[in-house]
């Protein structure tokens, strides 16, 4: 059996204390979103001194997009998507992103990051870049029925809109619907942006 | 010729304060949400005391839903959608949708609501009902396809998440095309709701 760890009694060092910030400000963030999170919740949360979250992070926006950045930067569609039968791209691709807004690791940053976008301009371009350049832009390239741009930005504002009213303001019924159900509710739509003459 | 009005030194009456303040907050709430407008800066733009914006209102909540009440109760979709040809409800319904947003008088109160969905509770109300019961629902129910609720609420993210791309987080290419070409871009999308099988 390993022995149990000791408590020094030191503080926790520089390295720990900065993830200990991170982790208490991902799940305020998410929670509360950008305006509706001080930097004082975020040092009592962590145990940490205001002025030490200031100097590792030296802003509220430069935190919050550090915390947020996993939440969105991880996911690489164009696997998941482009490989399978050509008539049901659009399936693929709706089951590839609400099981990843399902997932308990991944909803809590994505609302939140939903939550800041009306606040804070940069979360509204860490979701214009989840939805564009960074997550579907390369699908629609890899697909090759050419407006590669705006069938992403297209399928974007179906998705967007879908988790808007799925889990943020859970507008009934798609609020309730299993996960699958959602999936084929909005697979003809996006296999039209994605394939079809626009 | 009409007389000059006469200034008459007297304080406004309590019924165009009342004016005033609306006024006021709306543009406010427009342009700063709910949580970005205090009550404080409400008195000063509309030149009143604090203390009789709480007398006339009570409460943000009541003030907000009042001064946004205007922007998103007004709209019945209903003749303009489903009179015409059958095979382009659809289009019909993106119009309809887009040129009430595109209006100036409408388009900062529609933001403001998007806004403040995310930190107040009766915007994503608000909301609910402008896609669900109270503008689209009516429409899938005279439509008479069966699953109106179901067929409201998918047509309804479709828009929202159109409404969100374009006017709120300004995604390209979305936010730049002109009215005209989003109503065709997102036309058989909306017919495939209204109309086709789910």
């Amino acid at each position: 059996m390993a022995a149990p760890k000791k408590r020094s009694g030191r503080r926790a060092g520089p390295t720990s204390s900065r993830q200990l910030i991170l982790d208490a400000s991902r799940s305020l963030f998410s929670a509360g979103g950008f305006e509706g999170t001080t930097m004082r919740a975020i040092a009592h949360a962590s145990g940490v001194d205001a002025a030490l979250i200031h100097h590792f992070f030296v802003s509220k926006e430069a935190l919050f997009t550090l915390a947020m950045r996993d939440a969105f930067s991880v996911i690489d569609l164009v696997p998941s998507v482009v490989d399978g039968s050509p008539e049901r791209t659009g399936e693929r691709l709706a089951r590839a992103f609400i099981s990843y807004w399902e997932r308990p690791d991944v909803q809590p940053g994505l609302v939140g990051l939903l939550r800041s976008a009306t606040t804070f301009e940069g979360a509204a371009t860490a979701i214009r870049d989840f939805l564009g350049a960074e997550v579907l832009r390369p699908v629609t390239t890899t697909l090759g029925h050419g407006q590669s741009q705006l069938r992403a930005s297209l399928v974007g504002s179906q998705l967007l809109g879908l988790a808007v009213m799925r889990y943020l303001i859970r507008s009934e019924p798609i609020a309730t619907l299993r996960p699958e159900q959602v999936v084929f509710c909005v697979a003809d739509v996006c296999q039209h942006y994605l394939v079809e003459r626009l």
